[in-house]
């Protein structure tokens, strides 16, 4: 039995290992930490928000988002993650928590939700097709940060 | 001579023109309004922010930018729009915004910036390219709008 809930303050620790969990299957390094999702998520102006699928009242995966803003079309909801456990698979639960997302998305007059996957996660982009999402192949995504992104800072007027 | 300033809200019609000549260039359509754009950009919680790049007080590009939150890394800002004019190009304006929107990311605790740019944009990749910008081209976006994503938000729970 599924339920798909807000996330709390105090389910932060639990988050977090969801969040390295998904790290680990993307094959990526987790630098975040519990006090900067606090900071960032619970405060007065919290940065995201975060749904929490149980199962039977198991902790069985979440989902990551904010707004982002086309200057094209109007304002959308970024779904950064969205992460089911391995052993709670096959019942449904990432697209009842993508529904949900989609569901405050519309109800907050969002004309789109955007999000990215790996090129090598055939299982979630397959899942993608079926939404009839569309792939925005053209469009490469560009990351500056550390060093680099002081010196461009640096530049500034 | 340059000068760049945040964007005010009878500043909007001129930054709808400048997004409009953007979306000539990206061979893209331009849906938005300035009623919505002064609605989300220029009420109680603005949506993103704006800065206008002036060249001898002619209006000679923009920048467009909003926060964006990564679970592995913390908080950071995306780039949505960069954009100089064609007759103001080789002056190094794109540079100097870039720069701005970098330091106010860096004043206000981005651990990144992020963006995108169309795989064709050639002139625009060798320029990220000499900022030491990462290339994360292993990520597809994928979009969510219309009937689809009215679709997806009905399976909510």
């Amino acid at each position: 039995m599924l339920s798909i809930r807000p996330a709390q303050a105090d389910d932060i620790s639990a988050v977090l290992g969801l969040i390295r969990e998904l790290a680990e299957f993307e094959k990526l390094e987790v630098k975040n930490s519990e006090e900067v999702l606090l900071r960032d998520g619970f405060g007065a102006s919290p940065k995201f928000r975060v749904l929490i699928a149980e199962w039977d009242g198991q902790l069985a995966g979440y989902a990551f988002f904010f707004p982002f803003y086309s200057t094209f079309a109007g304002p959308g909801m970024f779904l950064e993650d969205l992460f089911v456990r391995s052993q709670f698979r096959g019942k449904n639960i990432g697209s009842r928590l993508l529904s949900n997302v989609a569901a405050i998305a519309v109800g907050e007059g969002c004309v789109a939700m955007r999000w990215q996957v790996l090129d090598w996660n055939q299982p979630a982009i397959d899942f993608y097709k079926e939404l009839d999402a569309d792939f925005l192949d053209e469009w490469r995504t560009v990351s500056l940060s550390g060093e680099p992104l002081r010196r461009a800072a640096g530049g500034a007027a």
